[in-house]
């Protein structure tokens, strides 16, 4: 099997399509935070993003690069994370069928926040065979266009866009950090960081009990996680050929953190900076709190993934 | 008794002196939120200001405007919110002498916060009587600048550089919305649109619960609540002659709402744009849902006036 690695005009073509359809996030800083760690944090605020998430950019890439022909199908994957909820939006956006397929026992948010956007959501039972079958049933029926949530080269041209504007909007990086899940955010990083600055050190951040990405870099083949259980629940996914790809070319390195140690960045992040992000997106900050010497002194990217929690469910009560 | 009330030079005065010392803080927006009230909202993001509130520009503009012989002996103030925090802000970035009286009774994170900033508490019984004989006494050993947390022309001059960015960040305006408690943020709001941009109508909004301005304002004469209880614990002091003077001549109306609505507003806020704020601030939103045929279809600027909560106590759980 090929598969194709997207480039860097793969990333400028999808910065160019999807620019009338995202925020152009701010970076937000915290001084208090900056003397917390000995290194100076620029935080790219995707939790500000649209549908409150980075995978707005990936998915309306994927969307707005779509044939009139194929649009008029649809798209549909299967998520019960941002991805799903971002699909939605941007099929939205282009006035496009788009069908979610989503575990019943998923958050009903979840589901509204789909539904919210204007996509039918079909549930299927909280397994890998039924979720594959239905989805399956799905595509057959419907003839939509399948945007898997992270190895998509569309997907991860889109989520390349966050790193150029960090990079335009911030001089003198030495370093950026994410959180990494199934890897699309980080492969973006990747994809644009060693075309445009290639100086820059790419760190992945990831939670101790979901470490596959971690255990996979240090194999050097991937390695996926059996049934992780974590807080940052954005990021149990296992790594797949295309993220696997770029982690393994273009990351310095992978660090963990422990569940409490995220909990706690969580809410040192909600309480200096104001701002409303997930468990995942604390990540960056929790592994740079405990390894201090690694980025002492030095202009750090931190990229905040995204901001959809439950308000009701905060981890620290 | 003369009152000395700022002028357009002072409030341009207080901007050229405060901007090293403060965040030219974004606006957001939200299209969900501007769909649920038929109007177009630009959030001026004060819970993003140095820390923590809009506040710090009043005391930055108090402290740095002070003679080198006078900030030697420091500043003082009574404050159990966000007046005391970012007078000691002020005070240590200046690097001289601050004491904040408050009740033995604040919440410890509050004595905290200004202990973090480098300033003194001086604890006081939780009646009127005992914080004023402390304050006299820490004001007669120390000779400290006394700089009240809003009826002082150097406090609103610096408050009112908030809405000359807005205006600068938005154009088209057709209102702005802020809380009102003592009066400080929308006498300043009403010293620089009533001077820049007198087309500008001006609204303040309260608690029903703490609605002493609402009362004011409808009777021509200042009116003080007795004990107010509510969410919105920034809002429950009175206006004073120098605020009552700016809310008299220059606000359209004073809108309310209660308990639950403010609650709502917060959560929906939180929720959608991803944001942490105070109840306080959510007191715009929950008056423009409940009156949105005064505000349908026009451009309106809501001042979110600071984000400094308690992550544990949210006022939903």
């Amino acid at each position: 099997m090929t598969i194709y690695i997207p480039t860097l005009s793969d990333m400028n073509a999808a910065h160019a399509r999807i620019n009338p359809h995202i925020h152009r996030t701010p970076v937000l800083t915290s001084r208090f935070i900056n003397s917390l760690v000995g290194a100076e944090l620029f935080f790219k605020c995707e939790n500000l993003q649209k549908a409150g998430a980075f995978k707005a950019r990936g998915a309306a890439n994927a969307v707005f690069g779509l044939s009139d022909e194929q649009a008029a199908k649809g798209v549909a994957t299967h998520s019960s994370g941002n991805h799903g909820t971002c699909l939605a939006y941007a099929a939205g956006r282009r006035g496009i069928p788009c069908t979610v397929v989503m575990p019943r026992t998923a958050p009903q948010a979840k589901k509204d926040a789909v539904r919210g956007y204007g996509a039918k959501v079909v549930e299927c039972e909280p397994s890998t065979s039924s979720r594959e079958a239905v989805f399956a049933e799905v595509v057959a029926a419907t003839g939509a266009e399948f945007v898997h949530p992270y190895n998509d080269p569309r997907v991860i041209a889109g989520q390349a866009t966050c790193s150029k504007e960090l990079i335009e909007q911030v001089t003198g990086l030495q370093a950026v950090i994410a959180p990494i899940g199934g890897g699309g955010m980080v492969s973006g990083t990747c994809l644009t960081l060693s075309n445009l600055a290639p100086h820059i050190k790419i760190y992945a951040a990831e939670p101790e009990q979901a470490d596959d990405a971690y255990r996979s870099f240090k194999a050097g083949h991937i390695i996926a996680d059996d049934a992780p259980v974590t807080v940052a629940d954005g990021l149990k996914v296992p790594l797949k050929d295309l993220t696997w790809h770029f982690v393994r070319n273009h990351v310095t390195d992978v660090l963990t953190a422990s569940e409490e140690e995220i909990v706690d960045a969580m809410k040192l992040i909600w309480k200096r900076m104001k701002i409303v992000m997930e468990p995942s997106s604390a990540v960056p900050v929790a592994t740079i709190l405990k390894n201090k010497d690694l980025f002492a002194g030095k202009r750090i990217g931190v990229i905040i993934t995204g901001g959809n929690v439950d308000l009701d469910k905060l981890p620290w009560q």
